[in-house]
């Protein structure tokens, strides 16, 4: 591209997105991640979170003083109740959920699985009619994956819908699907390509009309966009750390039962730690009351240090304001695309209206898997998702106007104008 | 206790138990772990091995530079491959395994669930009349929950089997129960309270004679006692890496499959990592070539990092060399114990022929539980396990006979010699 076809863009200038990183209420917040001084325009936030500069030093005086110093005390001087500890302080920072309703453990897809079979198993007991699961076609792949190989073992049905092109999963999506023979519709909050954000007060209202359990799939909302878990009603949910709660790559997951049914529900890993009395190892497994009973093995200690020093973060910042920030960037994204690369031939597949989106957008183009390769090679790293897709992770407390707009220009030179037509 | 009563019970001295560390071949690695120089008499490492002093340097170099330097390039740079490639390095230091059988992931309870029911749904279906699963009284209570849940959900019965007092699991033992409706035998390879060690190899043959698969639980032997997979002809294991491997709390499992099994057993908990192509997000799980369907969520990269570390130490020592020294150091334990305690009334529960032994030692008195106590409080630090055992966990490469003789002259000074009967 030529200095004056770059021209051409303007006035989407580095200038104004300074001035949008200089009003930023949050801005101060970056320079605890590491790498916040590299010149690199990091876009994929929702996919492995930044560490944060406190976390390195952490994980070593972890390793020296609480892992090295305690040793095996530090059963009984907390890392028994970690779990559930810190399922209640992602529920407090990001869920609005209550506390002892959530607790960290296993990856996302194990606990689905554990929800999934939990609630599947219950419906077939209550009423040997509901043997239908719920999902829509374009949740993510552990989510179909998972539902497939469960209805195969208990027999049950998928129940597949589709939202139309450029919309979400909504109640009038669900709405012919769910009915007295749905079990459980399994949703997720924001859609991994899309970004479309679910109503799942709307949702879950409709599912319980009809006697069905909602799963939450929160992945790729929870830390950037607001849940209220206990107020939309929902019954079960998960999600994962290493997006936006920024616990490193392979982080454990968390799961959310509402208190109304912890005691009713039973899951089928039956490992030691979801026992009533894990140390007294006696014959016959008998499930710990409340949230105890999801757990399975072990609990990953180690692994489970990074997420804290995230949710402090968001603590101090509020998950209103972080949203905020949220909005603020995915506006820009957007702003940034219609100017820089609508020209190209891109489209925007991620909703305009702030309300009905999550923390990424996502950018179409039919050359988008050469266009990321080739952004990588020049320190823009965005994801590319198929067919043709570029998604714009946007993780409000680690990311800057500056860098945001740093990459999407960088698209924009590997993009250039198509030419009028019949020139 | 009087110093005079003290003085009965050498010659055990303290001058012996240095002699055994100067002439201990492997001595010089003690000192690479947190923790060497306290003034603390660990003999837990058979629940939670002590880091290496180069972990903790390790995490924070691995948040700052891998994590927060590669981000989400770290899965095209290694990432992907870890689980399998820290699996082959397991397998060959410890297991007796050759390369592609081996994977890290998930909790060995999950891990376990996982191969249990990929082995009962396979046996299964080659023949209905396969409905057994043959497991003993003894073994560690998540196989025994896992067994249950397992024959409950999918229609199996549990055979029970039960070793005599002071026995083990053998082929003694198992012949009656194994047959033509045996689906799978689920054996610990050191049993968690005794300290027992199945002869494998021959346990195998039986099951292999009646059809029936074998699932060894390593959690007990791995990075202590040789394991020869492959040679011993056992199909399907799962072990931990938080005891011997010195992972840290919570560290990730691993699971071997036996080559030959690979491609016709597939487990039930389908997530996105184990589909032959996980990046394309296509509708339809197809399992992966090889180990790799045998994962399930992504993997635990942060938690991986510490294991490394223990299997260089064991690489350069040796696992042969590391058996010696676990057998010398149960022997002195078991020596210690009929010096200092068995006037007590202090009995042992672990055999006294090292070949049958893994590397830790249980040693019986009704009032083990109250003497645990006092021991924590004097910083000697074994465990309790129910009703009547103290175990004494001996971790060959960080464990000097030093400190276990001041940890076993502890038990002794909280248990008096019993009074001669008629005085």
């Amino acid at each position: 591209m030529t200095p004056a076809e770059s021209a051409r863009t303007e006035p989407v200038t580095a200038a104004h997105a300074a001035a949008l990183d200089a009003a930023d209420p949050l801005a101060r917040f970056r320079k605890r991640f590491v790498g916040a001084e590299d010149d690199l325009s990091y876009l994929d936030g929702n996919s492995l979170g930044r560490p944060l500069r406190i976390t390195a030093g952490r994980m070593a005086d972890f390793v020296e003083r609480s892992w090295g110093g305690r040793l095996i005390r530090g059963w009984d001087e907390g890392w028994f109740e970690a779990p559930l500890e810190l399922g209640d302080r992602i529920a407090a920072a990001t869920l609005g959920a209550a506390p002892g309703q959530t607790v960290v453990g296993d990856s996302t897809s194990v606990l689905l699985y554990k929800l999934l079979r939990a609630a599947v198993d219950h419906q077939a007991a209550r009423d040997p009619r509901r043997r239908e699961i719920v999902v829509d076609r374009d949740n993510f792949p552990t989510d179909r994956y998972l539902v497939e190989g469960i209805a195969a073992e208990r027999d049950l049905q998928v129940r597949w819908v589709q939202a139309p092109p450029d919309a979400g999963v909504s109640v009038d999506v669900l709405g012919e699907a769910v009915g007295e023979q749905t079990a459980v519709v399994l949703l997720s909050h924001v859609a991994y390509q899309s970004g479309h954000l679910v109503d799942v007060g709307a949702v879950t209202a409709l599912a319980h009309e009809h006697g069905a359990l909602v799963v939450l799939d929160l992945c790729h909302s929870v830390g950037a966009v607001p849940v209220e878990l206990d107020g939309w009603g929902v019954d079960l949910a998960v999600g994962c750390t290493y997006k936006y709660l920024n616990g490193g790559p392979g982080a454990p997951a968390f799961c959310y039962v509402a208190d109304r049914h912890q005691a009713e529900l039973t899951q089928p890993v039956q490992g030691w730690m979801g026992h009533a009395d894990p140390f007294a190892m006696v014959p016959g497994y008998r499930p710990a009351e409340g949230m105890r009973r999801f757990l399975t093995g072990t609990p990953p200690i180690v692994a489970m240090q990074p997420i804290g020093d995230m949710l402090e973060l968001i603590e101090e910042a509020s998950i209103e304001a972080v949203r905020a920030k949220s909005v603020a960037l995915t506006s820009y994204a957007i702003d940034l695309a219609d100017e820089l690369l609508a020209p190209a031939g891109v489209t925007v597949g991620t909703p305009r209206d702030p309300a009905l989106r999550g923390s990424h957008v996502l950018l179409r183009h039919p050359r988008m898997r050469e266009v990321v390769a080739a952004l990588w090679a020049r320190d823009v790293i965005p994801d590319f998702r198929n067919p043709d897709g570029l998604r714009v992770g946007l993780s409000p407390l680690s990311t800057s106007f500056t860098e945001l707009h740093r990459g999407l220009r960088a698209v924009a030179d590997l993009l250039p104008p198509r030419p009028a037509v019949g020139l």
